[in-house]
């Protein structure tokens, strides 16, 4: 089994991701609404959490690890790595490669196309095309794990993040295009649209629900990279390239929802990402 | 020592009550945040947190005990009870003793005054006097304990309540004053103005903070009652009744601040509560 965590319910939003590209194989989920969130909490904290999820899920049969959350990937990959033999996937490092192989943004390139002076095909100018927005709970942008990962790849690349503490919350409420939120994310996005990113990438597994959004105060040449299609992609092209361990896996398109808390509100922001009526055990 | 828990930074306003109080007598203090909030929890998994810190507090020498979170003392109260010998406080009474007990507000008077037929003196119309407000977290909200504990003293007593989630991340975030925060409030309080309540229960232990701007959205005639100063006072009668037990207590003036998780953002807003540089034990 494919085994998945997060801190609470937006990691469903990778589930929904893995099922659409590997529809056949079974997955277990493990959301930890008794301790959630995670991203206004230390990294010690989190470490501990991500350590006893990833050892639910393994003795529970799963044979790989998607950790669904970006504040547990910030700060959490390298003791989960350590920890466990079964490979461990997060979710930034496939955003980021997606975020650094897309083609400019229309925005960058009109600029480049206004400008006719020599000046402007010089590295320097050219690299202005990477100009990427990151935005994710305080645990993520603390960490700093954007901007690292996207500078091992792109060491010229311009980095911006915002922390957006309260959208999490938003989400949870169901609050997702009231004038509150509206306001809110205007208020966020505010400093990234005045670096002119071309490039925005979602650093938090809930922020897909509010894309949309998102997407029209950031403005519309601005591209939004997310963390699940481009998380599930990279875990089909993993399995591709290893058969031996791909047969390992069942395929009987099961999906076994865990949870360290249920309340209502939980089951029914579920429903809204998974498009289906889940049924969650508790742990 | 007086044990004091919340499952986070909230309970520091009735610490703040206590010590203004009693300012002899030892705290001690725990805040649960590695695994705030609670408000969005069930009940079931509320009751195990709040027997954890309850044990912590009595093993680390506690010998009365303050649930200074009104979620836990809405849905754990009777658990803890009946689980430790030890005299349990709980910071909804209180709250509800002081709105029952408040006269009437000006609004009702008002109202009382204007209409000189016959009715206004009959006794459903003086119950009128009594319509009280009350917000909380979902968990507390849904758990009906404000309403039952009104109609238990007052039983024609009007009771509405309205839950406001994002109140405690807005106080967490620090933007106690910013538009956002003005339009959320004001929205959350709308079915209670529309009721033209004359007294308002703050119902969790983050929203004195926000006091002044709730008092202007709700309007000047609304009497607004919180627990702190309240629960402060119980208990300082209650050991006025009983030297036997508070002799038994310290009184070196300390206080013992634990926390289960420490971020600097929840530093600072026990700094801010507290009015002095707080120093955490992390447990």
């Amino acid at each position: 089994m494919i085994g998945i965590f997060d801190s609470g319910i937006g990691g469903l939003t990778v589930v929904r991701a893995i099922k659409k590209r590997l529809p056949r194989h079974d997955i277990i989920y493990l959301g930890d609404t008794a301790r959630t969130p995670y991203g206004n909490k230390t990294p010690e904290t989190v470490v501990k959490y991500a350590l006893e999820n990833t050892d639910f899920l393994i003795k529970k049969g799963a044979k790989i690890i998607v950790m669904a959350c970006n504040t547990a990937s910030s700060v959490a990959f390298d003791a989960v790595k350590k920890n466990f033999d079964a490979p461990i996937f997060e979710v930034i490092s496939p955003a980021v490669a997606s975020a650094l192989s897309r083609p400019q943004s229309k925005n960058a390139k009109k600029t480049a196309q206004k400008k006719t002076s020599p000046k402007e095909t010089s590295p320097k100018e050219t690299n202005k095309a990477h100009f990427i927005g990151v935005i994710g709970t305080q645990a993520t942008i603390k960490s700093g794990v954007y901007e690292r990962k996207i500078k091992e790849i792109q060491p010229d690349a311009h980095v911006f993040s915002n922390a957006c503490p309260l959208l999490v919350p938003l989400v949870e409420e169901g609050w997702l295009n009231r004038p509150e939120t509206r306001m809110i994310v205007k208020k966020y996005l505010h400093p990234l649209k005045t670096r002119q990113i071309n490039t925005l990438i979602l650093g938090c597994t809930h922020y897909p629900v509010l894309k949309d959004l998102i997407q029209k105060k950031i403005g519309h040449r601005v591209v939004i990279v997310d963390s699940p299609g481009s998380s599930a992609a990279a875990i089909a092209d993993y399995l591709d390239a290893r058969p031996d361990l791909d047969s390992e896996l069942e395929k009987n398109g099961d999906l076994r929802l865990y949870a360290s808390d249920l309340t209502p509100q939980f089951e029914k922001t579920a429903k809204i990402i998974l498009k289906q009526n889940p049924l969650f055990q508790r742990v």
